[in-house]
């Protein structure tokens, strides 16, 4: 199964007086992270938002947080489809500090029409794009 | 048991280009509303972070997002205790506007020193705030 | 001139490891601060972005940051119009903990159309209320 | 004298439902650009932060916003040093899409103490990396 990889600096600004990385934040990453998987298999965001009135709604998200995040760490990001509807897809995220796992993410999006913020089937296009991602063997 | 509610408003820098909540948003309220909670059991985070040392990371966050919430919306948050450890809280988060659950959420807390970032056993009068919270009859 | 005022408390989540508000979180507020006194002259964003397609950008905005939040203060805002132009709206806002003002911002915001992203003149409605706004006599 | 010079991508959550970069974004980006630059000139925010307890308040914002981002835009940082003084520092960033000035904003920040939050002055080690760097003719 293919995996997308890329990574994201945990700045100041992400961390919370504790010291540590504010949740919140890292979930903003996540969704950059997931724009940034979108635009490598070839539907940026703007074309499916703006052109397609494609949305697509997270309708389950499970984090589990295993170790902490500081200030200045390098934040290695994979991703994966662990299963892929006709309406919907399920995306592992997990995320590393060197061979450390800080969390992981079990995401779960499904597509919309943003005029009736109702659910539809992948148009058949980007179906395709996913299952090809899906089926690519990994080079990890 | 005992129920925390308070309101929060959906504004426009909490949505995103599809016009609706932007979810990381979303747990920057939750993270605020279970501060607010800490508050109202006597715990105020300043004390505890600042004074006491003892952080409340949170470990395990799973989340339902049911319905869509637009710019403007009244958000009412309940909270609830459904565990208690001797070092973890469990807390039931749910999130309506007016009739209508937009999102659940079951969040897992643990105490911990922010010196070494380690798990701690509650201190004696803290797990007494929470358990005398949880075991409070709610009027609601 | 008119004031519009209202508080908001400085949450964990809004401060940085430096144990201090995190100066972009206080732009958060200020743009919600904007957003509510919009609602309260009778023009919720909603409708003003939505139905009606116009946008008010910020086109300039000069701070002065006069002493450090920290987290758990609360916060009150004050806003006034300082200028109204034809197509545009200087506001003043000062922030305040107790008797200390921790920051202070004036900021220019021009009426656009949503569609083609220019600036327009004020709809004659919105014109009147802000003028309205301006002229009556504070209470404060 | 010497520019650093950074790339971000504007994403989706960095923007607003009326489909431009929501500005108090653009703002901890700043942020991150400007903790990036202190790395390179051999200052990590940690290490400054946490060790050293120093802190770098900004004191002082004026930003001018001259065109919309737009979900997906590359956004070119550029940042310079206009004014070095025994306890503070002016920087001044520039921000582009291709060849258009997006925004610029003046930023003066002051050395503190993070134990008194009190000015200080620089210490000698960072007065003189920040005087390099002024110094330092730019290969731009």
């Amino acid at each position: 199964m293919a995996r997308f990889e890329t990574l994201r600096t945990l700045r100041f600004g992400d961390c919370d007086p504790a010291g540590i990385a504010y949740f919140p934040s890292y979930f903003h990453f996540l969704n950059g992270v997931a724009e940034e998987w979108w635009d490598a298999i070839g539907f940026p965001w703007r074309l499916l938002f703006q052109e397609r009135r494609i949305g697509l709604p997270t309708v389950k998200l499970d984090t589990q947080f295993l170790a902490p995040g500081f200030m200045g760490d390098s934040l290695h990001f994979s991703l994966e489809i662990s299963a892929l509807g006709s309406r919907s897809l399920t995306l592992e995220h997990e995320v590393m500090r060197d061979e450390t796992v800080l969390w992981r993410a079990t995401q779960v999006v499904v597509a919309t029409s943003l005029d009736t913020h109702k659910s539809i089937a992948w148009p058949v296009d980007i179906h395709a794009a996913l299952q090809s991602f899906q089926e690519t063997p990994s080079h990890v």
